[in-house]
């Protein structure tokens, strides 16, 4: 069967060029177009700086980047796009091409927060996809945003303890530099310290949780009322943004019992088997010192779901206290690997023509 | 006026060698011996690998290393030493110096947790020296500790906040290699990576919250009842434990009320002028990005007291809780400043002959 | 047919679980043994602290440690050990298992400059192997070691301008801490920093060169007679050792022919197609400033054969002299794949008994 | 006396803030007008982002930046500027500034090559600046430009060795990130890596050389033909620019005598005393395993000629070959500090007016 044509937006940047990994040799996809600002037009991908271990890859070598415009794309016949764009960019050209019946599936945050547009994480909140049908009566196309990277990785890790009764969280994350995209922090600012303040991220966190953990109610997403309270710090790693996580629960419970909750957490059954979706989307640490960044934020792999994995490790409880710390990969899980999953689902529910998966 | 003689045990480690630099050019004290395990005796000090950015200190680099005896340094004439040993070669020997008169400021976890010991913060404390008292029934010498380099920051921070009533701690720590002495942490292991558990830590962290701000009742200290959750994680910075800090308190604050305990908050009148007291026990960071190790490690200074004043940033107030980073030196305040500080402190209040301060 | 049966010596150190992770699933090779140090015995190789990124093999996770014993070995019929020794420990052991027939491919240094073992690059001096069979009439097994890790590299760089007759290099490495093993260099001592000096590491270099490129005389080696002047400096990356080249030729010779010579150097016909072997032994760096050890020190690969290539970067040519920069992966072609490329190469031309490769 | 009035173009980057430090307190210079691109004109350099460990010098942090306006500084009587701006907009306005009879002291190399411009480094060529005379013959002010960063320690290194004749230098670099201003380089670019690469470096290092220690003849400046052959490669350090170097002598050598050269070298006497000079120019460091970054880029000090010294290792002999490493430290002695001591240095000389030294 033929695959489904996509176009990779903000394809030169760091979460573009992820976006370009996942893609390539995808059994539904096939990136066509590649877009990037005015400035790169006609430039060949293959020479643009690579910002990812593996390089550009070599089938997408040749594609000349394209403009940022909507009319092109629909003529190339694109029926999806990824968008890796800034947030002040996306915003615009996300809107115009859901119009024109392009399906976006976007990492900026310009729609995360709008009341039609889910922030999509699959194993948490499919039921979120009625958004969607609401968008498709105003227009032709929709857009699902992936949560932020910070977000992704502790929502999937309280996703086990939902059944309790979450009521209060309490984090601190230690994000690593590539969450600020390249060219990102200077090495003169991070080598060896940390910045204890990182904009924007904290209030992301809070709303964020909010919405993606949201019942859909009458009039619409009813947010989980949760109280967070989030210290978002950058510390001098490269990829995998660790969160240190203290959960207060409705009432009391023990160590075996959640213990027990995360080990045997399993894919639900509208995810398993999708190309991007790991085996367990939850690994517990196997050591007391885990997980890492440098060891763990791959995990989920090897191949294709590399990364796509959060690591649970220090698990502790205390009545209706639960602590722990989480590891995902920003880059993969929290950014570029969460659109692709999120697309992965909407063909899979019809939400997107083009065949069985 | 002659000067009070002091001894460094561990006197080529990483905390001892602070120990140095901190009494080097001291107006009360003057080292005239430093000790070590027995495969160094009669090594020049010269000799020794420095672990301080400024190297041994010139004057004391023809001393002799000497072994760990109680008598000999008695012989010596030796009033004080400040000891810089592991745990677990601490507990003998400290013991047996305070016996035959020698007062001991330790660095070591030995003997913090010993009813008769204060872990002594004079800021916080110094009511504490009460203790010394019981001490000196028993022997003739006293131990005194200074708390982990963790705590210490923290508990510093927490001082205005005293009077409100602190009812629970939620911190995650960002502790600097440094506090695993040398050869401490491999780089293998730590670069541009992060560690989420230190051995003992946080079991530490909890009992010596409780114990530093303990009341003195009838039948000794009664511990401070607060809930302290702790997660103590190491990241990839050399010097400077900042520290994620959560409290709840006994009431509804507003966020004027607490900058101003802040910003206002003076160093005790029994602590004010002493050598290596700061002007201000706690600073505010300037800027919302403030704390950071790099930049704010050596806060209190210039000369002496660099180093031995917490910074606060970030401050927060929702309800009756209050958030905020803070960072302190972990070699310096949390380590050999806050045990040279101890004594000065001793030296004032009578507890050690030998002068005015 | 069946495989011949291997052991690895200090299977617990980093060299040690590269050897295991390059034996692991190996078309000719079968680890039956693991040995450590008296400590560790019986000890499941699972349980020890895992250095490599993959972790230890999940094969040989059950595999119980066992001690440094020549007879053990030889009565579980071991035909062939790898030996990540520290130097001290592995010069009696090699000997003595060589002397009981069970052939030793080494990274110790122990026995580099004895005249009758080979230090064996197959790419440029399988000839060397001669020498294996004057070892044959004194013993019944043989010795052979790979390069030191700076060496290696260095030397595999210089094999295209050897027909050019090479009279002189001066070379300046920058050198990852992993080559220092495990716990290796305190983090203390390398974050941010450079140490220009690494014990014993400029005469190995020295020394080794002029054997490797030696000739084989009537009376044995006659080491090649260049100058080499180095200096071995660490800096602080983990992995891939990059050297800056100069070398100076008999004449003068222009850019083009020394690029044609490294751009068309192809694998030896006696090495090419062996399972560690690299498509290609060198590689020239795509881009100006490669090659970096973050995104070079696997050249080679995929599988087997990542980290196995040399890349050659900045080629330059005045005159006589020619400069360049290389990189190679200290761990994998310096050090554990070179030894196992050796035993291949030993298995393809008869020296070991076994089966065609 | 009253000081001289001078001002700092491009005092928000890197070197202008350095430039601020060793012009603060400053006997001579008052600093009296700070310069920056249009975009802040007005700003209180108070409200710049540090880049300077010791951050804006308060007394300075009520100047308000200007734009880069010959006449406006010619209006406020300024005698000498220190230039820290890039290359392309030092050009025009330096020389516009010394048409107008205000001296420049420039870090730019926008005109280090020019005939009459001397690239000055007081203790090797203070002879040069008869070229100046000659820039007076043609306008009312002149420039002096410092070398580059990594020319700076090298060819202060080479000093003691300049009287036995060298003919040729090999040498490769160890560069601080520092070295690439602010924000510079990435931290996902350089953490944990090397970039073998720095563009135009090599070009200027050797340039430079040539004319530094060029003699002064009927028609100008005649370069010293020595050979210099250079891999510039940055590394993740912060500070302080590492050199292994190579040189070739006219004739044999023996260690004594150089060891005795290096030792015994003293500030030169039109030096000596002034107040950035260091008391010797070149040490040696005290241990093998030195210079290293984090411990010697601040050799000179303490005070105001912190790392204005150069420190040496290493020290080797081979023939007519000397061999040693070499650090300085590239924002003071090889920036900031080097165009300061070069304006003192003028002032000495009666080149500007103002008084005795």
């Amino acid at each position: 069967m033929e695959k489904i044509k996509v176009a990779v937006l903000g394809a030169t940047g760091m979460v573009g060029q992820y976006f370009l990994h996942l893609l390539n040799d995808h059994p539904c996809f096939q990136v066509v177009a590649v877009c990037a600002s005015d400035a790169r037009i006609a430039q060949p991908l293959g020479e643009v700086k690579s910002l990812h271990p593996a390089g550009i890859p070599e089938d997408m070598a040749h594609l000349a980047l394209m403009g940022l415009d909507a009319g092109t794309l629909a003529g190339a016949g694109v029926q999806i796009v990824f968008s890796g764009l800034p947030a002040d960019i996306a915003r615009g050209i996300e809107m115009e091409l859901a119009q024109r019946g392009i399906h976006v599936f976007s990492n900026a945050s310009a729609w995360r927060m709008d009341p039609l547009v889910p922030i999509l994480i699959p194993e948490i909140n499919s039921a979120h996809l009625a958004l969607v049908q609401q968008q498709l009566q105003q227009r032709r196309g929709f857009i699902i945003t992936n949560a932020n990277c910070t977000t992704t990785g502790l929502a999937l890790s309280l996703l086990p303890l939902l059944p309790l009764g979450i009521r209060r969280l309490i984090i601190a994350s230690y994000q690593a530099v590539s969450g600020a995209g390249y060219p990102g922090i200077p090495a003169l600012d991070i080598s060896g310290n940390i910045i204890p303040f990182i904009d924007g991220e904290e209030p992301k966190v809070r709303k964020e949780c909010g919405k993606i953990f949201a019942r859909i109610g009458a009039s619409g997403l009813e947010p989980a009322e949760w109280q967070v309270h989030a210290h978002c710090i950058r510390v001098p790693t490269l990829v995998g943004h660790l969160v240190s996580t203290h959960v207060e629960l409705a009432e009391a419970v023990t160590l075996e019992k959640i213990t027990a909750l995360f080990r045997d957490f399993e894919m639900p059954a509208d995810v398993a088997g999708l190309p991007t979706a790991p085996a367990k989307p939850i690994l517990m640490a196997s050591e007391k010192n885990r997980p890492q960044p440098v060891r763990d934020a791959d995990a989920g792999g090897p191949g294709r779901t590399a990364g796509m994995a959060v690591t649970v490790g220090r698990l502790e409880v205390d009545g209706n206290i639960v602590r722990f710390v989480n590891l995902a990969n920003n880059l993969v899980r929290g950014a570029a690997g969460g659109s692709v999953l999120n697309a992965e689902l909407c063909l899979r529910v019809g939400l997107i023509k083009g065949g069985a998966i």
